[in-house]
This record gives C-alpha cells, sequence and structure tokens, in this order.
C-alpha cells in the first residue's frame, strides 16, 4: 500500500478507536471532556498508531491487539504537543491549523488536558496486558526519553549545539517514542528477537529521518500544508539540521536515514512493504 | 504502632526507594534530573505509600511487593503538587515549606517535572507486574479521578458549590488516589473479595476525613506547621467545608468519617491498630 493510504487508513482506524475511548469515559466534569476532545481528535497525521499497528499486521497480527497500544501512543504524542505549545514553553499559537488548546481554552486546561492524556494512555495501556509495553512506553515517554528531549530543546535555545547533542535531543524528544511505537506493535504481534532487532533498527532510523525533514520543512514549507507557522525553530532561535550542517547535508542525511530504514526492513520480504514506502514517503512529505 | 511513628517509618522506607530510583535513572539531563529529584524529595508526609505499603503489610505480604507501587503513588501525587502550584493554576510560591518548583527553577522545568513524574510512575507500576493496579492508578489520577478533581477545583473558584458538588470535586481531587492508594497495596498483598471491601471502605472514608481536616487547617492552622500560606482556600475564593457547613458541623463530619473508616477495619482485629491508628490522626494533626 503506497504510505498516503497506509497512513490515512491506519489514522482512521486509531481515529474511530480513540473516539470510543472518550465516549465510553465516565464522570469527567464537562468542559475538560470537551477540551481533551479538541486536542486528541484534531487530525493528527497518526504516525506513532500507524507505525504500532503495522509492526503488529506486519507480524501477522490482528490490528486490534494493538489497538490500545496504538491509542496510548497518539494520547502522549498529544499531551507533548499540548504542554510543548504552553506560553511557558514554544508558546505556540495553531497547532494543526486549529488554536492550540490553552488558547482555545486555557492555560490551567491545557495542562490538565495533557495530565489527562497521560493518565488515560496508561489506563488503555492496561488494556494490553502486558507491562513489557508499559514499561517500554513509560520510559520513552519520560525523563530520559519524550520530557528529557523537550527540556533538552529548550535549554538549547539561543546556544549553538553540536551535531551530536542535536541527535541527541531528537532521540530523546521524538526518537524514542517512535522507536517504543513499533516495538509496542511488535512485541503484541509475538516477534521474535530478530523480528524485534530489524524493526527497532527501522523505528530508529524513521525517527531520525522524520526530525530531519521536519527541521527542512520548517524552512522550505509552506504554513498552509504544515499547520503551524513555518520558520518558527529559527525564531526560537533552536538548532535544526538544516542551520547546523546546511540543507544540502541536511537532505543527505534525511535520505541516508530511509535507506538504513528500509534495509532493516529486508528479512521481511513484500509484507514490509508499507513499512518501506512510509520511511520514502517521510522524505517526499511536504508537511 | 501509634500513627506518627507508622508514617514515619513507611516515609523513611519509602524515601529510601524513591533516592535509589532517581539515582539508578539513565540519561536524563542534568537540570531536569535536579528538578525532579528537590521536587519528589522533599519531605511529604507520604500518606498515600504508607496506606499502600500498610495495605499489604496487614494482610501479610511483605512491604518489598508493594514498594513499587508506592513509590508510584508518590510520584503522582507530588506531580499534581507541582502542577496545582503553577501559576495558572492556584500559583502558590511555598510548598512542604520550600519554594515551589516553578519558583526553585522556571514553569517550563516544573511542567515538565510533573510529566516526567508520571511516566516515572507508570515505569515504577510495571514493576508490580500487576495491570490491574497499573489500571487502577491510571483512572484514579486522571480526568475523572485526580485531574477532573483539579478541574474542578479551578471551574468552582469564586463559586458556591453545593455540599454534594463539594464532596464529588474531593472524591476525585484527592479522595480517589488515597482509595486507590490503599486498594493497590491489598491488590498486592493478594486480599480476597471481603477484605479488598473492606479496605477500600476505609481508604474512602479516610480521604474525606483527610480532607475535610484539610479545609478546617487552613482556617485554624499555622503556616509554619502546614508549610504553606493559611487562608489560601479563602484567598482563592474556593468553597471549603468549613465554609459551606460551618466549623463545628465540618469537625462533626471529619469525626463521623473517621469513625466509620475504623468500623470498616472491624473484620481485621488488632493487625489493623497501626490503620485505626492512622484514621484517629487524621483528625488529631496540626498540620
Amino acid at each position: 500500500m503506497n504510505a498516503e493510504s497506509f497512513l490515512l487508513a491506519k489514522a482512521a482506524q486509531t481515529e474511530a478507536a480513540l473516539d470510543a475511548c472518550l465516549t465510553a469515559l465516565n464522570d469527567v466534569p464537562l468542559g475538560l471532556d470537551q477540551a481533551i476532545r479538541y486536542s486528541l481528535l484534531a487530525g493528527g497525521k497518526g504516525l506513532r498508531p500507524a507505525l504500532c499497528l503495522g509492526a503488529a499486521e506486519l507480524l501477522g497480527g490482528d490490528v486490534d491487539i494493538a489497538m490500545p497500544a496504538a491509542c496510548a501512543l497518539e494520547m502522549i504524542h498529544t499531551y507533548s504537543l499540548v504542554h510543548d505549545d504552553l506560553p511557558a514553553m514554544d508558546d505556540d499559537a495553531l497547532r494543526r491549523g486549529k488554536a492550540t488548546s490553552h488558547l482555545r481554552f486555557d492555560e490551567a486546561t491545557a495542562i490538565l488536558v495533557g495530565d489527562a492524556l497521560q493518565a488515560l494512555a496508561f489506563e488503555m495501556l492496561a488494556d494490553t496486558g502486558n507491562v513489557e509495553v508499559i514499561r517500554e512506553v513509560a520510559l520513552a515517554s519520560g525523563a530520559s526519553g519524550m520530557v528529557g528531549g523537550q527540556f533538552l530543546d529548550l535549554q538549547g535555545e539561543g546556544k549553538a549545539l553540536s551535531l551530536d547533542e542535536l541527535r541527541r535531543l531528537h532521540r530523546a524528544k521524538t526518537g524514542a517514542l517512535i522507536r517504543a511505537s513499533v516495538r509496542a506493535g511488535a512485541v503484541l504481534g509475538k516477534a521474535d528477537d530478530a523480528q524485534l532487532g530489524a524493526l527497532t533498527a527501522y523505528g530508529e532510523h524513521l525517527g531520525l529521518a522524520f526530525q530531519i525533514v521536519d527541521d527542512i520543512l520548517d524552512v522550505t514549507g509552506d504554513e498552509a500544508s504544515i499547520g503551524k507557522p513555518v520558520g518558527s525553530d529559527a525564531g526560537n532561535e533552536k538548532s535544526t539540521f538544516p542551520a547546523l550542517v546546511g540543507l544540502d547535508e541536511a537532505q543527505r542525511l534525511a535520505q541516508e536515514a530511509v535507506d538504513a530504514a528500509v534495509t532493516a526492513l529486508d528479512g521481511f520480504g513484500a509484507k514490509a512493504d508499507s513499512f518501506r514506502n512510509l520511511a520514502r514517503y517521510i522524505i517526499e512529505r511536504n508537511h
């Protein structure tokens, strides 16, 4: 399947499951419920759920066994966006083409939406019945993963990071959760050690490619396509791959990471074509 | 054991386990690591861990089987305090006699400390190997529990809540996690249905008593003892039990809840004396 169809299909499945999950919530204060819904069902690309569901399917598992984890990963990703957009953090007004949660509601509500989404994610993960998957996602999203990466990102504003520092930042901020998404689906799909190793490598290279391209799009993209202002990295004085190594070299690094992601799937044959196409699409996308 | 000795003993055990957990963390950015340590090891009373560990012990279990859950509960409680203290929420300067995290560090760091502590809590909970305990804590701390209660608390500022609304607020904001603390220890201590029911009732009554007394202390306590400014509820225009029903009736309601908590333990005999003393202590404490 081509990457756009693959992502759209998985995003539709995930969105339906997320909607059902929110509808089933009991005893949530009305205003908080609405704010959670606004933030979570905002039409994200759904990369993390697609990786989780795709990995389970690739191993012959049913999409249902990975769906609670896929929902949890989208909840964690969304909570991180809601908190990153706060005035004390990146202070962004626009997300996925809509007003950010703290502007649509207020700061306190946005903080609580994020907190609630993280708790709900682990409630969903409990539905997988797999404590290893829970541990993996907790580790990837915490102080040595996503949250630590956001801390490094804020600390790095106005400083010239080295390429190694920038890679560490991105490995933590976005790489860890992307890697965990593939691994969660793989574990739930009962991957053997070799399969888990191959899919882990795929996730790591894909995450790096994704971040380099994100940096490139912040220079070359247009606001209507990416749903947030372009040039915000430069405005926030953030180190980026294009700023550090130049646009051409950044594009070469992205291509190298995509190639490595595709190569990691060699053992899977044609079944992994959707994942191969997804890796190639990372570099072709314009949003 | 008398309640103060019981709490001190359990707090010392928990603090040592929390310290070991933080020391074992890998690859956390230095400044974030320090801020997590400052917030988490701040000498809290440790009520939630004490309830978790005490419930497991009461059932003949070893304290070690409940320690990861006890640590997780203290992490979740601490993250909620760090976020509740933020300028966009209760805007408090003092917590446990020390500068609140966003003043000691900055707002962004305080938000990330809270986020990281929640993730770390679920990583610890994975160590229990028990997905039911993970689900229970996730539910109690999320949108229909602690986070929902904080939302109701903020929404209720400047409004006159009914007694029912105030009880709902507190059942969510503090009651749910206190209840889950007892239940987590009970489940890990392999409680049968009758034991779990009795300990659940104990936790519910204790949580209510705790909150009523907290409201009373905000009127009658002194700042040095409670470690934060007195009168802050009135200053924030929050509904409280004393404001709603008067000081005498609030004290009667607290006593009633303590009595019910003690009665719930009837089936356990002398083994439950520490828990009985703890319930009575709630009403005797002055901080």
